[in-house]
């Protein structure tokens, strides 16, 4: 198995500055495959007008960002509207950051919220139950995504790819996967173990790359282009793809001078970091 | 089993403008029967002239911060001066921070690293062998503290309870024992199972006690007094206690407005806090 330049996808948000049909045209132009899209980038652009540029530009759709925040009491109908934008879009998986404790707004002050982290746990479950179902009908693949431990409180009680994979497992690998985004679980001493586990239960849904920077100029933009930062992609990589995913490979970059950079700038950087750190040889 | 006010520990940080003359009389002051010291106050003090402070005062030393950074090149010397110092001052614990990733150095851009995580993590247990028969002469007990997942690149490896406890495993517990940090902590998913795990091979060390604010106003300064973060502090109290951990509880907060406030009234307010949200009432 190997992951190669053909599988490189770039997450929209990685040129934020680029609507839908900019970073369609700017894939083309790069001779990239795929792109990962936003649901709020699609909505400017229009749902049925991005459907018929991707398809018009020969991409794949890798995934569609993000469902989820199923802690807070308004989730279903959102979620049901993603789910069926995944499905117009094609896209390989719709993925789902499942909220933090109820009540934590990210980046508001703390108002009434629960401190009950295994109730929220609990709940994120019970809202995957009334949703893979509907996900199941239109073909759409969930993919759970483990965020770093330091958005527990914020963005998303599911920390880990283990945890991730447990709450997968009622569901067909087909309709629940999970996604491996190396910024959020490069950290964890059983990543090695539960990427094999993932691979062997089928549920590999999307691989991301960016890299985590060190200092940390900040907590939600602290993801950095590969190299910049501490990661080892290598043996990440080489894990994902000896558990078998054959799947595009998304990067994915949160951070304020990637976004001031002039896109096609970053999106040459990119194609250049990735074939030297992340794609596997053999 | 219970955790009362008459296990409360003021960890010098805590009020961090305090010498240790002016802690251990804050202590006095406020009726608290222990204090957590940190290697440089104690180096500004005189370590005979501390020794003498906290003897005089009828203090527990709960904890003597730090050694470790077991990743660098030069951690042995430094880590044996640690242990002595350590039993000089009868200290319950001697906290390790294992350190990050051999060449990256907290706070500074990164130069000549390694971004070999199982080898540094390999490169601890190589340490340990080394220091744990010295501290075994000694009577002193290491400590070893799992980070927050976000400190693993520039603090400590050692990122979860489940790895100390492993790491812990070859020597006896009077010897190598964790620390249980909420912080560090509260969002892993498998710390109720660890914790009682941690009781049943004997090595709770050290229980502290901080909160995880939201929005995380920095990353090294964003622990919190009791109460006003996200973590929920009563079961995990609870399972600490239920565990049979008897030792003292130490209140460490690294923040920039807890250190600005008068550190009486930061010390009463930790008390009322350390009352209401984190003892066991059973």
């Amino acid at each position: 198995m190997r992951v190669r330049l053909e599988r490189l996808s770039l997450n929209q948000w990685t040129t934020r500055r680029w609507s839908v049909a900019e970073a369609v045209a700017g894939c083309v132009r790069h001779g990239l495959p795929a792109i990962g899209l936003w649901r709020q980038n699609v909505a400017e652009q229009g749902l049925d007008e991005t459907v018929r540029l991707v398809k018009d530009a020969g991409l794949r759709v890798s995934s569609l960002c993000r469902g989820g925040f199923l802690t807070a009491p308004d989730f279903e109908a959102d979620n049901r509207r993603a789910i069926d934008e995944a499905a117009a879009l094609e896209a390989a998986c719709l993925v789902m950051v499942v909220g933090g404790l109820p009540g934590v707004v990210p980046g508001e002050p703390l108002g009434e919220i629960s401190r009950d982290l295994p109730a929220a746990r609990e709940r994120v479950a019970e809202a995957l139950a009334l949703l893979a179902p509907y996900a199941a009908e239109r073909g759409v693949r969930l993919a759970l995504e483990p965020l770093h431990p330091v958005y527990c409180a914020d963005r998303a009680v599911l920390s880990t790819l283990g945890q991730a994979l447990d709450l997968a497992a009622p569901y067909a690998p087909e309709t629940v996967g999970v996604v491996i985004d190396t910024f959020h679980v490069w950290w964890d001493p059983q990543v090695f173990e539960q990427i094999g586990r993932a691979g062997r239960e089928g549920r590999i849904a999307s691989y991301q790359v960016c890299d985590f920077l060190s200092p940390l100029p900040d907590v939600l933009l602290g993801r950095g282009m590969m190299g910049d930062g501490v990661i080892d992609f290598g043996p990440l990589t080489g894990a994902v793809a000896a558990a078998g995913y054959a799947g595009d490979v998304e990067v994915e970059i949160f951070n304020a001078d990637v976004w001031a950079a002039d896109p096609d700038e970053v999106v040459a950087t990119m194609k250049n970091r990735f074939e030297r750190l992340v794609v596997t040889r053999v």
